[in-house]
């Protein structure tokens, strides 16, 4: 552990500062991608890091790197990072804490007039929400070679509106290329959106990973007929296949300690109260860090749905193989909270984040702090103090070891 | 038996040839209540009646009653019927064949110039099937108490039509009171629009009365969270417990005989693919032709989804209690099968039919014959006129019974 220190107060302060642009009357913050109030956002992120004397550099896709000089002109950076935007009715820290965590760190480094070995950035990935541009995480999808250039700044809302034009409206399309910029190593600090610290706790947890996800389109098929004529062993109800199929999902992850199962959207037709369903759609959305683990629970679902209705259709519509963070970046993350006295706990992310695309290209690690609840993408998103100072300090620390020389 | 016997190849092709009107390019039938189609079929119908001698008589709902006068003033007559009116992608032969039976009759009699000691009435009730005026059996819904005349004639289609001024442009509207009526006796054959006497291989069902029915709309309660970060004995799944109460609530159908539970549509919030249900809304049809089992399965309903989901909400909406026809309609009806050698099986409906708002002011019963598959309100609706054959002699000779001198 080195002398240099976060100071908790300022950057709960700065986090605070950073969530009046775009306040909603809820407490939250509403800072869509490519908005004014994005932008406002960004203003305010070049302000503070000009303030002590960061180059700023922005890419064609908008994402922004501030960047402090190393002694080492060899040395690639040790890049932080996250999001400023947010969901139409977001927290104030889903994003914003991973960048202001950057933030302080640089501030640190300058009150100290300490120069580490390799440089230090902070970047502020664009569209990290996809919830005006889908899909998500595009800045860094684009950075990462996940989406072509054209893809991402091809994106549009629902009305049209291409992400390219909102990027020149606001002042945010930048000339350096998306993609190939050096870096280092990249440590994304951010809120862990879910309940597992919380339920251990932990102030911080180590990010190992990121779940592989598979999303399906389910159709079960029955034959409409009449609720009243027509007797209960004569149906074939596609209603009754498709709940006997959700609590069998349900059942495929709770054999799994590391197992996730949801049916979030369900649909019936003919969608008459009385009428048996002559069929039923809905989706599926199974995860695990392992992915073999995760092919067999794939197997269970083709099997059950086949066993509950042979003419079912189970199509797999998305795979996301499972991420396993840079074992030199999970190994600085879990020393320097371990050192620092915070007993941190491994943890494996449920969420996407940027750091699965920057992983692509660099070794990329993450540290998780508790969010109250588990809540986020909700106004009401909710962090202590103590758990924001804990997880700058161990980001702080984790950048310091990545940095020196090697 | 008489030696009176329905022309079974007559009303075979006087069912085709009402067919025609309405007729629609996949085989089925639109006459929808209360179009010119539907003026069409009742012009058709009063030309025939009109033929064989019989008066027409006109009410304020534009219910078309045929009168062939009996032999004995003080005797009310025995009344056929049913509905001319159909889905707007219809059979042939819901509604139309019991009207098209009871003309048969009449021309039966006609031909024979045999006269009843009382008097005989054939009745097509207007708007049986509801689809383009709701409530559906409203013309025998006023006649039988159930909705007064200005609920009647005040129902609008969902452009505003209202149902009264529809009857005058089609120049139905009568003048005589609707309800009151003298009805001695009230049989209606129909097609069964269910499995049950296909499958048991029998062409007359009797019908000993009709399910009563519980309406309910359901909501279950859970926590919306985060399909990646939320463990799974960590949620609150709106989804899975709507699971566990459609497979429970199927299976308290199950448990009876006579059951019937059917969840014909549900609704899932926030229906993300990637967050865990916070809400699911469902309804559930209930139905008994016991009342005091029909109570019992509510109660079972009420109890499961209070187990699954203590904060659920069960509403019940509508009930439709049981209704049990008439003794001595029903024994004419059985007698009449049983002598005419049908071995005929009690059967009871799991629809409404008009029969049941008869039956609240007069003696009623019913007559069920075959429909292939059980399939009905669709235009592949389909009959064989043997079953057609026997369903009209049945009911020939169970009107003869009842319009006999007491």
């Amino acid at each position: 552990m080195t002398d240099l220190h976060v100071d908790g107060q300022r950057l709960w302060r700065t986090l605070h500062e950073l969530a009046e642009i775009g306040a909603t009357d809820a407490g939250g913050v509403a800072r869509v991608a490519l908005t004014d109030a994005d932008k406002a956002g960004r203003d305010q992120f070049v302000e503070w890091v000009v303030e002590i004397g960061c180059a700023v550099h922005l890419d064609r896709m908008g994402n922004l790197f501030a960047r402090r000089e190393g002694a080492d002109p060899e040395r690639d950076p040790v890049v932080i990072g996250s999001h400023l935007d947010s969901q139409p009715t977001g927290g104030k820290f889903d994003g914003a804490y991973g960048v202001m965590v950057g933030l302080e760190i640089l501030r640190v480094l300058d009150d100290a007039g300490h120069r580490t070995n390799a440089p230090i950035e902070v970047v502020s990935w664009t569209n990290e929400e996809g919830a005006r541009f889908p899909p998500a995480m595009l800045g860094s999808g684009v950075f990462g070679g996940e989406f072509s250039l054209e893809e991402g700044l091809g994106a549009v809302t629902t009305d049209g509106t291409k992400l390219g034009d909102e990027l020149v409206r606001i002042g945010y399309s930048g000339t350096e290329p998306c993609g190939g910029r050096p870096v280092g190593y990249y440590l994304e600090p951010h809120i862990e959106q879910g309940p597992i610290l919380e339920a251990n706790g932990k102030p911080v947890g180590v990010v190992t990973g990121v779940q592989g996800i598979r999303w399906y389109d389910v159709s079960i098929k029955g034959f409409e007929s009449h609720a009243g004529t027509t007797p209960m062993d004569r149906r074939s109800d596609a209603m009754v296949s498709a709940a006997n199929l959700i609590s069998a999902t349900d059942d495929i992850a709770k054999a799994r300690v590391d197992g996730r199962s949801t049916v979030g959207v369900i649909t019936s037709m003919p969608g008459s109260r009385n009428t048996v369903a002559g069929s039923v759609n809905l989706t599926v959305d199974l995860r695990h860090p392992d992915p073999d683990e995760l092919s067999r629970m794939h197997d269970e679902l083709i099997e059950t749905a086949s066993a509950i209705d042979p003419s079912a259709s189970v199509e797999q519509i998305w795979y996301s193989p499972p991420v396993v963070f840079n074992a030199s970046v999970v190994e600085a993350i879990r020393k320097s909270a371990a050192e620092s006295g915070f007993e941190p706990i491994d943890i494996v992310s449920g969420a996407g984040h940027d750091a699965v695309y920057v992983n692509r290209v660099a070794p990329a690690g993450m540290l998780f702090i508790p969010c109250e609840e588990g809540l986020s993408h909700n106004e009401a998103e909710s962090i202590v103090i103590e758990h924001s100072t804990a997880g700058a300090e161990v980001t702080l620390q984790a950048v310091l070891r990545l940095a020196e020389p090697a």
